[in-house]
């Protein structure tokens, strides 16, 4: 039941950190469309470990096997099975913590859900778990790529210090030039540093993924309940270590006034509609209106840090718990495939609805 | 489809602003519980208009009516049906706009995705459509209280105007002592005189509307896409005005250090597992930790204001739009019920969902 | 939850026999369909009592009221909500009952399942919540004309009684020409002969209902589980009284081998895919080829008779029961709209689906 | 969305016949069940060809894997996904067919519907997709287990030859005792020899697989659309080349009357509610009242026959179609355990949707 996201184009992801493999069933995926093994893989090694020295040193093949759904290069209409075997998991790095509730990880609140958990590696509440969605998410820009749908992910903030410049002045070509994936490179040299230091410390930051998607036609979403920015903000919120989202001017509305936010509509000299200025972030009503979508996802510092914690165990006593393992001071540059992956999953799904919004 | 919530405590509401009447209908409430309409028109009475100067002048009765699934004053295990008859409609303030795209509402993206729509006072994406969800809320809310689950919720913010203690500083039976619904006196007075001069400007202004969850034990939500701060920021998105949300931390984490931000665990003198600080929000992996549950929804200043404005026509012809009709020039106070509403709704939801986690 | 039916074409009912009244909830009809409160009713009529000596003398004026989701004669593409409201209810016939489980009624197992149960008429187990999908049915009906797919239900057992034609050689404009809705007339007047010998001995019969199902084309329907067959089993077996259903050769089929039964494939003059023989009933795979679709519907005698019956009480009471209140010998030929309605329900869904299979 | 079943206990199944495996994926199942590889094995070799020498003599190995969800022997409450790699494929005996369109296969309706299609045995719509059904299936019947659910599946016809007893009357114990898995020596003894008659004409011959569930207690089943009679229809009339289900006295019931058909309730000696007779078959106004449970699936004569062919290619061409390849000329005995699997896929469903419908 929850572990399925989409109405029409629909997925659901199995696996946990140290279990036999992770994977997704993608069910509602239209048939005919092109799609290669090689290209799914193309969109998990944006998201692997060991890309550069700021990230955690665990080594991974990640290589993804379809198994079904796809004949000759093309989607048959039917579930999509996409499957990728763990081979770098090092169960023996979590059996000092096997029955220990690490601070803000969901090692209790699992506990308390269910009675019975894999506590190695944090078991599905891993963040390996997000490799079936960048997965699936490949498959998703497949289909959005038809309808030109151009979709920029990069970090904006890391601690304190973010972008300054508007979207619009950002070279999107320069995401992937740096190891911190943000398109400014002054602002990149000092994210870098400030991870640095911060891993020298053992301890871990936060920041912001932005994401700009160009492209989506008027008409896309559905009012009331499963409005597009909802979506999107459930889509975002379900990724870990998310705290918050906001879209178009988002919290920064709060400093304004009608008068001052209402975007303007008027006709361009082709005869389509525009606005202004775009603090809609190109959703109105919960609905697309062919503007940009722009929106903010917050990540908070992770839990998993390399000092030494208290905490207590399940049966109530005080522990102290070494950190150890392998882990990321900033998981904000892995995290930024992910949220594209959703953004491309929400989208796939709203594309094939709006076929059946009008006779 | 999409005018549905929930997966087991599931509602599906109906009705535009200038239709006959809008409702609800409530599948999955369990049989047993005992609801008076006199509960639920309480609920509605806090959501309705007319409460003060501050909002808007439209008279309403919004009189609930129950059509079904209640008998001798108990939930019968069927779906509950639920009516609002429009009474004080006033189509006439609208035919001005019958062709026109109202700057920031949802009138264009509404014609693209239908072709055909209600432009009497918009249709369905007239915030009227939020009294049905009200009504529903008052149903959830009487589930939870078996519970003992406390909602609080509160204005914390109008413009830049904000409630600066934390949270459990605050004394919430203050809340509906204001017009504004916020509990610290002095800030309220600030908030009603930045709303005053608003609204003779003939403007709007947006905030925030702060919730507080008590008593939710640990275990609800799901791991992975429906996590509990997922499905309440849906809920929130799918408010109209809504353009952000965060839990806990929020935003705020983005200046701390994980060895700050983690909430270290610690058993108390009844034996019960608790944490020393609450980042978290009372949600870690997406399910809760029996600690307080705390978010912020950012309302943009509604788009609705009584200045003229250009804008264009379905054919693409420029007009100027006359500011006619009743509006509020802050919808903060009337979205408190609205998001406690949809507050008790998500949790009514994994309440049930949690009965069926574990052997 | 289960108060639902459909994927994309999705109604949700609700009401009780003696409540206020019975509506339904339809959300994904797509806008634009030209619709009116008249050709509602139409279908409506169809269903309600009194339409002979050989039905319940029960009145209903039956009036069904649109609340929303229609404007100026077109769908807008949001929920519509139809409510009808119940007049002639007569809640003294039920008190002798209040307390008693009526045999092969659902008194008992509403009780075991939800503890407190609406005793008058049946509450939700009635057959009066089949209106609502008769006025649903109307409206998927319309979205079906539009492909040119029509639909003939029509009564073909009675008892013992059946038609022994094949359906080809039946008219079916004289399916409304007699009281029990046989197209044949021979068989019709023995049939009206059984009913009224049976309602003489206050007993009551079944029968069957088939439907013939002509112009879908060929690719509605899912592979694996949602089968086009599947789920008109599903939906015709959630009708009360209903105790079987088969499709194409059905049940007959048991009688032949593979070479008999084998549908060969042939290219008509016009260029169009037919198949000789139609054992099929127009359905390979679960998905329709272009055939006519046919299948029959089995429905037992109803367990409420005009006869004196022994029973128990909830408290395990021995007790006798007196046939009492207004009751239907036979209910096929108001089941005849309810069949048809389902029939178009199942169809509507499966046309947006369509839409949705490939590029 | 079609390929998934269930609304608590919900399955999701992908694969091809000759893809490189078939699998599901099962979200909901509460954790602490204790299952094995082992048990979910022991279904499979139940289904599995090569058993007798009246099946298909295509040998798999059919062995399972679990890739998550299951850890020490429990399940975590995490989607339990399975898969099963296809050994024996044997795409070659295929190749003639690969334009070709045989009679009542879904070859013409898949082209229809999807454009591209998976030629090889069928692809989805392949038999083989059932071995995702069965795995799952397992799991399902160790939940039951512990509420002591016992469901007994058989063959009780076999062309015209049919069981003459009550099922009351038949030693279950003795199912597996003979190829055709019919309790009943004599009657097995002559379907053996008409299935042995029928394969050596290189024709099929279809049948009816009973079933009977014992041990459901009043209350399991919804009213209206989910049916527990209405779920168990939609999912027997899922399984390939099913033509019909009823359930209690079914299509039998059309030559009784209401009086002879009413199951008239007392208490037995121990208290309970039990019913004198049972032509309810368990099931009243959907919910069970605790009686055996019994219905009939009816299954066509499997349309891949030996002998050959008239059809048409997908440009139209008139075609001879050898009988080529390894088939099963009554698919009745391997029927039994996938009816099995869905009977208990569908009480899992209701056994957890039963512990949210009352306070």
């Amino acid at each position: 039941m929850s572990n399925s996201y989409g109405k029409l184009f629909r997925i659901t992801t199995f696996g946990e950190s140290h279990g036999k493999g992770v994977g997704v069933v993608i069910d509602g995926c239209p048939a005919g469309l092109e799609i290669s093994r090689e290209e799914i893989q193309l969109a998990l090694n944006r998201r692997k470990p060991g890309q550069s020295n700021l990230t955690t040193p665990r080594q991974e093949a990640d290589q993804v096997e379809i198994l079904s759904g796809i004949f000759e290069g093309k989607t048959l209409g039917t579930p999509i099975a996409l499957v990728v075997y763990n081979q770098d998991a090092e169960s023996k790095d979590y059996s000092h913590i096997q029955n220990a509730f690490r601070p803000s990880h969901a090692d209790y609140t699992y506990t308390a859900k269910y009675g019975h958990r894999d506590h190695r590696g944090g078991g599905r509440s891993s963040a390996r778990e997000t490799l079936a969605r960048v997965a699936a998410g490949a498959i998703a820009a497949k289909l959005l790529e038809r309808q030109h749908v151009k979709i920029a992910t990069y970090v904006s903030q890391v601690g304190k210090i973010q972008v300054r410049k508007p979207y619009q002045q950002l070279d999107f070509s320069k995401i992937e030039s740096n190891a911190v994936r943000c398109p400014d490179g002054k602002t990149a040299s000092r994210m870098i540093r400030l991870i640095e230091e911060t891993r020298d410390k053992h301890d871990s930051i936060g920041g912001v993924v932005s994401c700009v998607i160009q492209g989506v036609p008027a008409g896309w979403g559905e009012p009331v309940f499963d409005k597009l920015h909802a979506e999107l903000g459930k889509a975002m919120l379900s990724i870990n270590a998310v705290k918050g989202f906001d879209y178009g001017s988002g919290f920064d509305s709060l400093g304004m006034t009608g008068s001052q936010h209402n975007d303007i509509f008027f006709q361009d000299s082709s005869g389509n509609i525009q606005t202004k200025t775009n603090y809609s972030g190109g959703i109105q009503g919960g609905i697309s209106n062919g503007q940009d979508i722009y929106f903010r996802v917050a990540f908070k510092p992770v839990a998993t840090i390399l000092q030494t914690q208290n905490s207590i165990d399940a049966q109530g006593n005080e522990i102290q718990l070494e950190g150890k393992g392998r882990h990321d001071p900033c998981v904000l540059p892995r995290a930024v495939p992910i949220v594209e992956a959703m953004a491309a999953l929400v989208l796939a799904d709203f594309m094939l609805r709006a076929q059946v919004s009008k006779l």
